[in-house]
């Protein structure tokens, strides 16, 4: 790095024009673009691919006995049965409170007396700009049957919350999307963090 | 859902045979593909869109003074600035732990006394079967100004280890992955959390 260029690095706070942009794919749940954009450091043009996807949202469903309400998936991108929070897409017209209750429903057919939302992420800044939303559901109950599409079998799992450090440290619990949502859910102390780990190393 | 699928659902646990994939497209940092896959349940097939990237890592890394060395970068995905551990893709022929250093010392300058795995996630399970290993870096000292390629403008920021529940909370640190990576480090105790959060609800 030369020194000129040291002198001109808080400009990673400038935003990189678009030049242009060219969609490469279309898929079921997401398309792909190249973006051309110009460095506001160097001047250069760079390619970047995009990943444009709705946004999603995630519920950390608790029922009044201390259960989490949790459900295992095929997911085609590890080709893995997987153990998540519910979720998924938010549709159209669809407020992510909203979301976050069908979600629930039709995966596990829990309902929820209250439902909060504890948080937002960007599910991978670097390619994509969508959110996903974070949701604590209280008093969940069991109104019927999971109800899941063509594409989509999911088996209902219930745990003890106290179980739930444990399930993520030993990768039971993989999806970084799911450990996001529970961190927020520690933080803000809807889920126990077993006593013992708060304090200090 | 018929009573005869009701009975089929402990296939969510078979895997679904591949019957075709196609390359649909490809960038500097992930491929596209369209798999057709056959479905254990109902024998029928569907298309999914999958992407293919390299194993990533991600460093929670601590100085001897109770601070964490983060970086500021400019995201494509969002097109904002994110407040991020730093990290990256691990290169060919690299251990994660190589990787974990070598992001650490490349975007900040700072190099660790110890570098230890404390988690690992699948970013987005549902679309890619890549992993994001995360470690923390103990003893971290700055060693030299960070080095970054043409697409690539970090700043540093250091933070009392103490402030990042509050930063997550906030929102201030939103990158997934990150939040999922101090989930680890606050589950193996390298990070406090606040007195007050261990506690049940």
């Amino acid at each position: 790095m030369s020194d000129s260029d040291s002198e001109q690095v808080p400009s990673a706070h400038q935003p990189w024009p678009e030049i242009s942009r060219q969609q490469l794919a279309q898929t079921r749940v997401f398309a792909v673009a190249s973006a051309t954009r110009q460095s506001p450091r160097t001047g250069k043009t760079h390619q970047f691919g995009l990943l444009e996807c709705l946004d999603w949202v995630n519920v950390v469903a608790l029922t009044a006995d201390g259960l989490v309400v949790l459900v295992e998936q095929y997911r085609h991108g590890t080709q893995t049965v997987t153990l998540e929070v519910p979720g998924g897409m938010i549709d159209a017209g669809e407020t992510p409170a909203e979301a976050a209750s069908r979600e629930l429903l039709e995966e596990t057919g829990y309902r929820c007396a209250q439902v909060r939302q504890i948080g937002c992420v960007h599910p991978n800044p670097a390619l994509q700009g969508n959110r996903c939303y974070t949701f604590v559901a209280l008093g969940c109950t069991q109104e019927r049957v999971p109800h899941f599409d063509a594409t989509e079998d999911c088996l209902l799992r219930l745990e003890p919350v106290a179980n739930l450090p444990g399930l993520v440290q030993s990768g039971a619990i993989g999806h970084a999307l799911v450990v996001a949502a529970l961190a927020h859910a520690w933080l803000s102390a809807d889920l126990p963090l077993p006593a013992g780990l708060a304090g200090p190393r």
